[in-house]
């Protein structure tokens, strides 16, 4: 620590130069309707990758990046081979993804290196700033792989063979992206990690409608991630009886609507949804042979996670009207709860800054709810407008974003100044 | 009339020729299930015409095309003003279809063709043989366009203007397919027609069970066809509640699963298929915003078709879930009756070279059906395997094609002869 305890690095935090941060990251993949896709691993995440390490390099970070494609912009601590402080998001999107979700934290990391730069602060600690690779998962199944290989929890050799619907693996998809944004390589995976904190907008409406600015995330619901694929027969729809078909749509029909009530739930807690559901061969005149569909089913208690889920493939084979089912979970998060210090930090941090803050928990899933396996952690959270997310019409306030970001400098700096 | 009485065309179909002609044909869009893609107007559609087109120059046949680009083979008659008996079917196929769907009735007439100049019988009437443009509507709806157009049942600016999934018109693909396979154009669309005559595999499993190997076709069930496109909202799959969401999958499924009520048929004589269904923008952890499906309902009965084809609309605004519903018909048909004088002539012609036979409707929609209101018109089935068609799987013999080639050559000399 070499300034004042007084002089807080969140003095140093820019609003202006935030906000245009965001506004050139949102040409990168900006749709007609203004939003942004920026599909993981995309020459549009690509380029992202190109504008952000541009800007560590013109500040003198170090840029670097593992094995899957994390990308890591490092500021030095006074003991090098202390563990860092991690903070970071991700700067995919969703295919028709707003301008905040993600890359809001990555920014508003960005921004906080920054400042501490300009102060001259220098903590003990390296504070590093991750971009991590893939969290959305529209892409490529499951999403938070970048975090969840770097903690462990997915093998990368299992991360690197997945494929996209045109049959592009990770592997392939990640050679290209670095070949076209390339940065020095950084052995291993992991690695101790002092602490780590990630900003993101609420993508919820609770901080709007209760007046707020500063969410303290006490934690993040559990998820568990399915794909589900009949196969039928395909035949004529003019000439086959209903008793000698075996149509996959028909199927899964009767499938979703049995899992929507097993999801049934008055307190309205449960988080069920049913994102992709393709059907082939998609003719008019022919009955489906076979339908993929996914399911996303989410909640705080591990308990709800473990009946409800488990009984998934149960009913799905029970209203598969003769053709057949396979349920694949793909992916199992239990509910994250964050460290109770960096909690009552952000708390702190807030309030002496003067920001109206409440905790919450979150509901959407982050890259934090791998590193808290390995590390004491916690998150931000900002409003967005009308809590509108993974759509194009999302927006943020630039005096909300700076306030996010002005609480993680506070923070980060208290984690990296011992 | 040029040769005796009791050396009938029939004699001079070749079982061998045909079939090669089948195997040829399915070269072009072949799949590797042993099945085609042929889609109408498509580089593989185009090929097709080339070669149907090539073998008509090397006998002789004069070729022409109409502005929808149905192709016509002529086979002239001695009274060159007389109205013309048409035959044939249609080259185009559904995305996974099989190698005797459509091209059937083509090749078998095209062998009549060839039968006829072999003999060297000459008709009084010209007898033509067409390749009907888009009888499948996987890729540009509705089906049976060309017939549909030809006929007057749909005008030719609305079929030209209609698009595919990749926002290509029809007017755009056929006129690449016809800068690809050219032929000379022939004015008008429509026209006097003495009779039609279309053979076709049944694509039901009737014949086979019964042992048959011709079906005199009695009629064509009606059909109506509709689309329902359900605009939500898209959301957050994990932070918005199930009370907030506008979730276009989930009113989707309530609806096809009310349809299926509305349709369920103890005699089982309904025809109902959702066989495209697409949803938008297809990420997992993203609530869908849009759904497109598709409706085919056929039933040989006009009340039925009336009746339950009109309660679509109410019961889809029923189970919208906050969704805006927009349903559209598309195209409607309905019921047909063949000429009686046709179908005797099909019995009779069976009858005479001995082969099994019944009477039958179809279930499938044909060319046929458009015709019907222009000209006498009948059908010719011959047996499929199982029933099996829109599948890869699709399978005939060679001896019951050239069977049905043998009862349409006599049937169309027969129309043909005064």
């Amino acid at each position: 620590m070499t300034g004042p305890e007084t002089a807080r690095p969140s003095a140093a935090v820019r609003e202006d130069r935030l906000w245009q941060r965001h506004l050139d990251m949102a040409r990168l993949g900006a749709t007609p309707k203004g939003g942004v896709n920026r599909q993981a691993l995309s020459p549009e995440d690509a380029a992202a990758r190109r504008l952000l390490a541009s800007w560590a390099e013109a500040r003198g970070f170090a840029v670097a990046t593992d094995a899957i494609g994390n990308l890591f912009i490092r500021y030095e601590g006074s003991d090098r081979a202390a563990a860092p402080v991690l903070t970071g998001s991700h700067m995919d999107s969703q295919p028709t993804g707003g301008r905040f979700d993600g890359i809001y934290g990555v920014l508003a990391g960005f921004e906080v290196l920054e400042a501490f730069a300009d102060c001259g602060w220098r903590p003990r600690h390296p504070v590093e700033l991750v971009a991590w690779t893939n969290e959305e998962g529209s892409r490529f199944q499951p999403g938070a792989m970048g975090s969840a290989v770097y903690a462990g929890a997915l093998p990368l050799a299992t991360a690197l063979a997945v494929t996209d619907r045109a049959g592009v693996s990770v592997a392939e998809a990640l050679a290209q992206t670095l070949s076209s944004a390339p940065a020095p390589s950084r052995p291993g995976l992991g690695g101790p990690v002092a602490a780590y904190i990630e900003a993101h907008i609420e993508q919820g409406p609770r901080l709007e409608a209760a007046r707020r600015t500063i969410g303290a995330v006490t934690g993040i619901q559990g998820q568990r991630r399915y794909t589900v694929d009949i196969v039928g027969e395909e035949a004529h729809a003019g000439t086959t009886p209903r008793a000698a078909r075996k149509d996959a749509l028909s199927a899964a029909v009767a499938i979703v609507a049995a899992l929507e009530q097993l999801m049934a739930d008055r307190s309205d807690t449960v988080r069920f949804t049913v994102g992709r559901f393709e059907v082939h061969p998609g003719s008019p005149n022919t009955v489906p042979g076979r339908v993929h569909f996914t399911i996303d089913f989410r909640h705080p208690d591990a308990a709800v996670l473990a009946a409800r889920g488990d009984r998934i493939a149960e009913l799905a084979e029970r209203h598969a009207k003769g053709c057949a089912v396979t349920v694949t979970e793909i992916s199992r998060v239990p509910p994250t709860i964050f460290a109770p210090a960096v909690i009552d930090l952000v708390r702190r941090c807030a309030g002496r800054l003067g920001y109206p803050l409440m905790d919450m928990p979150s509901g959407a899933g982050h890259d934090a709810m791998h590193i808290a396996r390995m590390a004491p952690s916690g998150m931000i959270f900002v409003p967005c407008l009308r809590g509108v997310s993974h759509n194009e019409a999302e927006s943020a306030t630039p005096a909300d974003l700076a306030a996010g970001a002005r609480v993680l400098a506070d923070a980060l700096a208290d984690l990296a100044r011992s």
